[in-house]
């Protein structure tokens, strides 16, 4: 509601007994018909279920294009990876990750993203509908907003869409999992599109024909045929590719006027392994309570 | 996933014994980590959860603006009303009812909007947070993507938000019951508001001043101060500003090129009355299974 | 809780200061062992979710016999129907509705019972763990309870079973047809149980012959065995085993010592068509709101 | 359904087309209203919502007297603690777990039970009403079916009736809480009993009189009064009492016929504190995966 201070009064009035003499007719019409409707309507309110999380699990927000191979095409993305689309994904993810500070960590690949929430975070009384909304309506906001900034020349054919879902992860090793998972899923993807791409841009096979060739390769029949084709060595690709991209805060350190320093939290783009314990270990705040 | 088509492949490769004899050694590597790592990770896909709506019950998705008391100041929205952040809010709501044709009704006011899904609907098989995350996201894309066409010389501060919430009525009475809970708070905030501004603007009152003069009064005494004050007859204010606008699909006639015509479904924009009968009398096929 | 009024009394203590200044050792040990634990230990209350049925809907809980072919068998209940097992069902059945003043009606058959409370009922504020469990709970308990009252010459051989759950449905349509959907189910089982017991009961075959000869038989298949192989007539076969059993409350007269009568409440049982509209129209107080 | 094993008979008839020639008539009409019954009315199952809990989160089932205070003064339990509703409450929870061999440790106290489930069951799937509503059934049943063996002079008046609740903790230290919050309960509400009714029955105070006296009073003032009126030591009283029932599993030795012997799961009967370190050292199997 808008005007949210309004509400108090307005409740006021309806439970309030008339009790003026002179109203003009149109009026007193208006008035009563307003009044009545509202004490009448206001019980739908009830209806609204409650939605609040489990306390004491990770709650993960993913938000995820819909239709973006139809967008991606549409939009002339770059094949196999379009690096102006991925930064601003990532643009879009430092909004939310702004806006939320209980969000300790953002992994994004491709058109997904997903929002790590503190385990004990109380935004919005951990409700599950809040939380995705407004994640997911505030990421697709900074993807329009900040289009323009990523692709100069051109404006969205239409606007773009993302769903969004809360899932719930109750142990560390559980939301270490869930982020090993889109990781894989990065790889996997990465991988193929790499080789698809390269089989169609490359060696001028149809995108039949290049499906055709990788229908049941395994990893490393696609590193062979990128290495031997291509002279492409995969893992000498660029590491927002092969790994996506970590959205962790870090204290930075910021100088002074006086010439000292203060610490300052900062939200850092990393393009790493995340499946290993490496990553874990010297971020080991996040899984502990803070 | 942005390549859909790939995960077939994917999962086939995942479970398939590894058999080749020869890979150059970070290619084995490589391989080995991602495939079983995919095939660990997948379990935390069962930590997602059903949330399918309840068959044969009306599904409402509001959306609503969030802070958007403070952004309508920070973007000099006019006081009491300003058309053209209605008229953006009703581009955006157009869309979503463009895209999802089984919304057979919207209402908006204000910075809010109500999407009113066929009671039959099996868009996303009900899932809730699909449904209201799909909306959402669609409305607030299409408010940042329209916004020039509504307000042609400056570009929002920052990306906008609005959050969404899937609500369930049972019968016919109780969806009607809910759009007049919102239309009735229309009607109550924007008499208020009306007032309120009024008394900034014509009277030169402080908003303290303001607000301390209407507490406490009806909604005859807020028409009697617009009438007598001001000379503002509250019923001929615009029908948009007091009623909302609602969106429904009607048949309209196409010209064609040999003279007939063709019936069409088109979404138009009313702003009229929807808590009487007449409304529904009128538009009988919105209360009937189609 | 046993002590339910010791509660407010135990809160107030787990947050007083301890102030006293002189207790036995180990009293003081306890004492603060026991207070600061009840402080710590309270938030788990939170991990309770609220779980309440959509206002406007009829509710049903269904109790159901678990394992009751194999409790049926080792009970030597009569074959295909034991009486006295459908009488204690019944009596069951009759103990839930004496207690739950806002079940309007029952439907049992077989080893379960439905239960439809009103649609506007508002017991335990419509929580639907609380309605099931004790619905489930209270027809266990008396299913156990008057056992012998029905089985008088033995004991169960061990406590029986009942799961529940608790279903939702938005119409009068909806609730109609789940109830006609039991009552199909009670006529499909028991015209097949009815044929299948014959066979093996008057015709000598096996289980396995019989299952076999009724192997893809239609209705109208089943009941030409039943009256040519066997003179029965399905259709005066007793209204109970084929209708099951429906509980309505009825106003009835009770004589007052000084001759004249006054209207009481009563349970009735039915065995009547409950698919068909006459039922409804003789009962219109069932779908309409009291 | 009690014949489960007709069920695929019933569809595939339902969906047959009709194609015999001759058929009584009264048959007949049967038939076809009971096949195209089943077919229009099987919907209604949809309406049945999915409420699988989430995974790796431990599982409690627990189930409450329904209106015990009550149930306890018309059978004449003892005060301020009856052994033999103790002991039968003891028994019903043996039987509840010797049927679910995923509840690896149940604790109660005074008219309440605590089942813990692992946190890996998939028992029902994990569906929350399902192991609500039969814990709860058989723990009901169990205790009327046992009523006799610990009350042998008496009938229950009536069928006493049990709640039951699925309530998640998604860690260790959660569930301990838990258990611990339960423990807590049971010291403080059970040192508040003996006192009471010490003051009743053994220093002639009216209820209303004993009630005023304990009013505000900490748990040291209740372990003076017991002492130093009654010579009552709280701490010596006896341990199921003050600490509840915990139930566990354990291997014990069985002497096998050759004079050797083996290992066998058995439950056991504990009233120990489970607040502290020691149980949960002691039996550290239970809170790692088995």
């Amino acid at each position: 509601m808008l005007i949210g201070f309004c509400f108090g009064r307005v409740i006021l009035e309806t439970f309030r007994p008339s009790k003026f003499s002179f109203v003009r007719s149109t009026t007193r019409i208006f008035h009563h018909s307003s009044t009545m409707a509202k004490s009448k309507f206001e019980y739908v309110r009830l209806f609204e279920t409650e939605d609040r999380c489990l306390p004491n699990a990770w709650i993960v927000v993913r938000v995820d294009g819909k239709g973006f191979h139809k967008f991606s095409t549409e939009h002339d993305y770059e094949k196999p990876n379009d690096l102006r689309a991925l930064s601003l994904m990532n643009n879009a993810a430092m909004s939310v990750m702004e806006e939320f500070k209980d969000i300790c960590l953002a992994y994004g690949q491709s058109d997904e993203y997903s929002f790590v929430f503190r385990k004990e975070t109380q935004v919005y009384s951990r409700r599950s509908a809040k939380l995705s909304t407004n994640v997911c309506s505030l990421f697709t906001s900074a993807f329009v907003y900040y289009w323009s900034e990523h692709f100069p020349t051109s404006k969205p054919l239409y606007p773009p869409v993302f769903d969004g879902r809360t899932v719930l992860y109750p142990s560390n090793q559980n939301i270490r999992d869930y982020l090993s998972w889109r990781q894989a899923d990065c790889h996997i993807n990465n991988l193929y599109n790499t080789t698809f791409w390269a089989l169609i841009l490359k060696a001028g096979l149809t995108p039949v024909e290049a499906e055709q060739k990788l229908k049941g390769t395994l990893s490393g029949d696609k590193n062979e045929i990128l290495f031997s084709q291509f002279s492409i060595n995969y893992n000498k690709e660029p590491e927002m590719l092969r790994k996506g991209t970590t959205l962790v805060r870090r204290k930075v350190p910021i100088a002074l006027p006086d010439g000292g320093t203060r610490e300052k939290s900062q939200i850092v783009q990393l393009h790493t392994d995340i499946i290993g314990d490496e990553f874990w270990n010297e971020n080991n705040h996040l899984l502990t309570i803070s």
